[in-house]
């Protein structure tokens, strides 16, 4: 019998957490939730893959740093981004004196290196982990699709790449916010080839996961605060919520999606929403975490998804297999 | 204080294992080793980056079958490779029913997923799990450097990538051979800039773990049967031994290089020796496995090494970070 939801009994809280963004996420309604950003989206480097890699630096010195904590209290580091070959983690995480898992999980990085340090944390291996993402929409465009500068138009469903990095200290139980159950995604593939129609590609797999999550918890989505999805945008949420309608569970008034949550889309005209590694992770890291450190969110589903595809792959035709892996995160609601 | 090797008392065991190569590594030394072939190297599709998924599923398949498992006694897969966003385990185990972590260790993958999976388990999270990795020498060859239509020069520090997959399942105590501890890398950079000489990229970062690992075990060299580390090569072994020889640790003797014992290296043409994911892989999976497991080999460091760079970052000038996981697995020898 396959195991599904791990529960941390230990409840291994979030200790520190760091976001770096670029210009246009400190245009967008979640600005006063970010550490760092530059105007410039370059953060000092001649190229966007080094400018990503830069943001990962800044964003796991500035977590260290606002936890009052020490590159030697930090037992591994688990990171991972979109660029090939994950060049943004290993380059911008290589001076840090740390053990490292490198991880691939497309947009779904954030969760899934939660749910191993979480893990790791629980069961008693590590002390303390970091778990640390990024994407830069120069570097995205030109690896994915075209350099920004050819002006490619761009459809109503495609969505646009957050220029974001976030790191999380994850620690031994010490307070809110900490982490109580995780639950990792299977590959999903429904059968999608539009790659300018990731949440149509990644919404099966959050669906699979969460109707996972509902079923053997025997919880509902109202028993959430909020449910919050990594980076579906208009179309994917759109898809998760029939989904999962289908499937007997309403998350419509519960549910909020990162790529719905770190632009204005009209006004800033995103299309579908935000995407990319960063999004979920500067959500979560600037804007979820702190509610609910807050108290003004007591129980949530964190829920980051990713596409799995490269360029040679939808050349040749295939499909988009997607992935999303579930972390419940929890404090003390301040209204009980 | 960071810690370092993580001791597992519980002992998991690597339950069955399984590998897929193509026609070269059939030619080689170990071919009595493998389990199945493919004459064309294509596995029967129509690209070379399918026919490396398609390696992947069949490795995953005949392990869980020889281990006279099903796919739901499997709790998580922990997967990579080398291609653009690890697609040849995105798309290759798609169809699994079974929870993924997909992970970036470049061709230190096999380790890297042991380190994780063996975690997991020896802390009760887990029963069972799978580590998968591959490598496909057209779709490497393709990717990072020329189609082999070209007909590129190598230069003889260059290693040849290995098409070849490799699927372990380990799982709880059941015999050997077990692994008893593991020690996660550091990202580590000397500035080697040279894409034909991955192995000088490398050795560094096995320097580093090894030297990590006999400082904080009080160990030596001679206390293992073998150290065999993952695609040095010839170059980036010779290296290896100095840097350890001037930390006062002399190998020599001891280590075997995963890269060398793939290949006839004269005959076969391959430069500096094989690597690749798939490398390590196949040669644990085929070779010293079944080594432990009929008692010829006792206590075995396996030592996997990474190059984590990109196109992209040698393009822009950036020198080459490396990486190395090690696994200590051991059996009963036959001899005492």
């Amino acid at each position: 019998m396959q195991r599904g939801i791990i529960e941390l009994s230990s409840r291994p809280s979030i200790l520190s957490a760091a976001t770096v963004v670029g210009k246009k996420e400190m245009d967008g309604p979640l600005a006063r939730c970010f550490d760092k950003y530059d105007e410039t989206d370059t953060f000092g480097m001649p190229t966007w893959e080094q400018s990503e890699s830069e943001m990962q630096r800044i964003a796991l010195n500035t977590a260290i740093d606002k936890g009052g904590f020490k590159i030697h209290d930090i037992d591994a580091i688990f990171a991972g981004d979109l660029i090939n070959q994950c060049t943004s983690s290993g380059y911008g995480l290589a001076n840090f004196d740390a053990q490292f898992f490198g991880l691939f999980g497309a947009c779904s990085t954030m969760a899934e290196s939660l749910v191993l340090a979480s893990m790791l944390i629980d069961s008693g291996k590590y002390s303390r982990c970091a778990a640390v993402t990024s994407s830069h929409n120069c570097s995205a465009e030109r690896q994915f699709r075209f350099p920004i500068e050819y002006g490619g138009q761009r459809p109503p469903t495609a969505q646009w790449t957050v220029t974001g990095a976030a790191a999380l200290i994850v620690g031994e139980h010490s307070g809110a916010p900490y982490i109580t159950e995780v639950l990792p995604g299977r590959v999903t593939d429904k059968g999608i080839t539009d790659n300018a129609n990731m949440g149509a590609a990644m919404a099966p797999a959050a669906a699979d996961t969460l109707k996972r999550y509902f079923d053997e918890s025997g919880t509902k989505p109202q028993d959430f605060d909020t449910i919050f999805t990594g980076d579906l945008g208009f179309e994917g949420s759109g898809i998760l919520g029939e989904l999962l309608m289908s499937e007997g569970y309403d998350i419509s008034g519960v549910h909020k999606d990162c790529g719905l949550m770190i632009y204005e889309r009209e006004r800033q005209d995103v299309h579908a929403g935000g995407s990319g590694c960063g999004c979920s992770g500067c959500v979560l890291a600037g804007h979820i975490l702190p509610e609910i450190t807050a108290g003004k969110l007591g129980r949530i589903l964190f829920v980051a998804t990713g596409a799995m595809m490269n360029t040679a792959s939808l050349q040749q035709g295939l499909t988009i297999p997607g992935i999303a892996h579930l972390v419940c995160i929890e404090g003390d609601r301040a209204d009980g």
